[in-house]
């Protein structure tokens, strides 16, 4: 677990984009967040208060998260002298970059003469089992997609703030870096050993009260070639009772793959299904998540309810409409 | 590299199943063994003379391969003292357990004052590339389960045996540790990183003569709930043009997963073919491999015939009656 709250370090991130790291933290956890550290030159800002290091460990916080990913992730040089003064002050570090903090030599010397953590999200820290296969008590949702990045992991953090609001039981669980520095906690699932993937899974998702629902973070597709074994894992290890069919609307072909033709949402249902009834008979594909962001308002509404109408299930883009008929299908399971 | 002939370590196998790499190994180099070393308790034979350390020493012995695997793939504190003696005889030691001898710290001593090697076989050597789906020239088949531990090595090793005698071109491509240190060759593929598994098979069946047949290793079952990830990166990455349905008849459950019925043949053909049909449309299953080792001869025959009408396709226990129809059915293909 990384300790909270945080201060997010933007560095000097060149744009906007470079820094959806800091910017889903500040979306998600605005209540870990207590402000934006930025060098000299940054161009991003994700909203939260300018602070110096100082100020936000006066505000109360204990880790300095590096929300920032430049070209070919690596720690920057620039970046050194704040992060070594972190260290200094009782900061722990936390990054979801290639380049490990672990991997740089003063970081280390540093972090050790001072008592610090160094929290590299991108490894597994935690030993994980071998799945069981065992049922769990308490419920599991797993948004599963037709493709990589078509915004599995939003569906599931849309979902778990629309099932607060209903006074719903709910917990995101983080399958990946961002996901993991969202909520300091998680499993890196691309990065654990293939034997111990489902395990990493059931270990992420544990018994729970009855009423009580995790929310996967999605990985990968089954339909994508290079990723499609992360994917399974999920389905197997997340034994999940409802599956959430996510899509992008519009793309040419699977991501990265130009000879792979995009699966439909009914392919996407009838696999899943087929796969997560080996483990859960029970399971369902209760709701469509669409990421329409390519379209305009009126065009986005009229695509959803198509799909609605099209696979008899409740259709939304949750970033932009809301999650509230996923959450109400879960509600009605 | 790894120093012949072995000693093969049996250690306190619970069963037969749990000695499956002493077995292959006895089965598939027996040249390359001396003698099997039992512990007290053990209950796996590999029909190989038992030897002490000493008279195995005398009969030129110069490895003792660790050929049991445990749940979880551990060292066990019961082997160690015959291990540390081993070294100090002069053996260097062979394991493709997921616990590494060489994170053993009393092994790595002893070893590193007797001079001896630590060989664990599971760790990959390579660093391998994320798969890119693109069609390779030649052709790839695969053995996929109703469960783990059913034959799928054998009916590969098999096949290539078979394929050899009739003048095909065929090469066993080694998955696991077994394989591995049969052919001194391979993936491990249960310990290769998440987002590199399907990369990785691609890796190991590269482009290839139009005639020639890579026969890869299965892994798993994509049926088993804690191995399936493992398993779909083969279906995905290994772009099989042909499957072999492999399955152990009388199974009472999934191996180690006594809640898991196993499936049907015909639940595996569909869920297979409709997986690896994904990346290669024209994927047929083209024979049925039954492991009959349970059963009488005359039983044997009379459940291949029996299987062979029911799903229409050539059914054998290779390494009972020779692999040819199966053989034969590539060939036609």
């Amino acid at each position: 677990m990384i300790k909270t709250p945080y201060l997010l370090f933007l560095g000097d991130a060149p744009d906007q984009l470079a820094a959806k790291v800091a910017r889903g933290i500040g979306d998600w956890r605005p209540d870990n967040v207590v402000g934006q550290l930025r060098l000299e030159g940054c161009r991003a800002d994700v909203g939260a208060p300018d602070m110096s290091l100082q100020e936000a460990w006066d505000k109360g916080a204990r880790t300095l998260v590096i929300g920032v990913a430049n070209r070919g992730g690596v720690i920057s040089p620039s970046w050194k002298a704040v992060l070594h003064q972190a260290l200094d002050m009782g900061y722990d570090l936390a990054s979801g970059l290639h380049n490990l903090l672990r991997d740089e030599p003063d970081l280390v010397a540093v972090a050790n003469s001072a008592g610090r953590m160094l929290h590299d999200v991108r490894i597994p820290s935690v030993k994980y089992p071998i799945a069981s296969g065992v049922k769990r008590t308490g419920k599991r949702c797993l948004p599963v997609g037709t493709d990589c990045s078509v915004g599995k992991m939003y569906t599931a953090l849309c979902m778990e703030k629309a099932m607060h609001a209903k006074g719903m039981k709910a917990t995101f669980r983080a399958t990946g870096q961002t996901g993991i520095l969202i909520t300091g906690d998680g499993v890196p699932l691309d990065a654990v050993i293939a034997d111990f993937m489902a395990g990493s899974i059931e270990h992420l998702t544990p018994d729970n009260e009855a009423d009580h629902w995790d929310l996967i973070e999605g990985q990968g597709s089954l339909f994508h070639a290079s990723y499609s074994g992360v994917t399974m894992a999920l389905v197997h290890g997340g034994q999940p009772d409802a599956l959430i069919l996510c899509d992008e609307p519009g793309r040419a072909h699977m991501r990265g793959l130009p000879d792979y033709q995009m699966p439909s949402l009914e392919q996407v249902r009838d696999m899943a299904l087929s796969l997560a009834r080996i483990v859960n008979p029970a399971c369902q594909a209760v709701g469509v998540s669409l990421n329409t962001s390519a379209m305009g308002d009126s065009e986005a509404l009229e695509y959803c309810r198509s799909v609605e109408k099209r696979l008899g299930l409740p259709a939304v883009d949750p970033f932009r409409h809301g999650a509230e008929p996923l959450a109400d299908a879960l509600k009605a399971l």
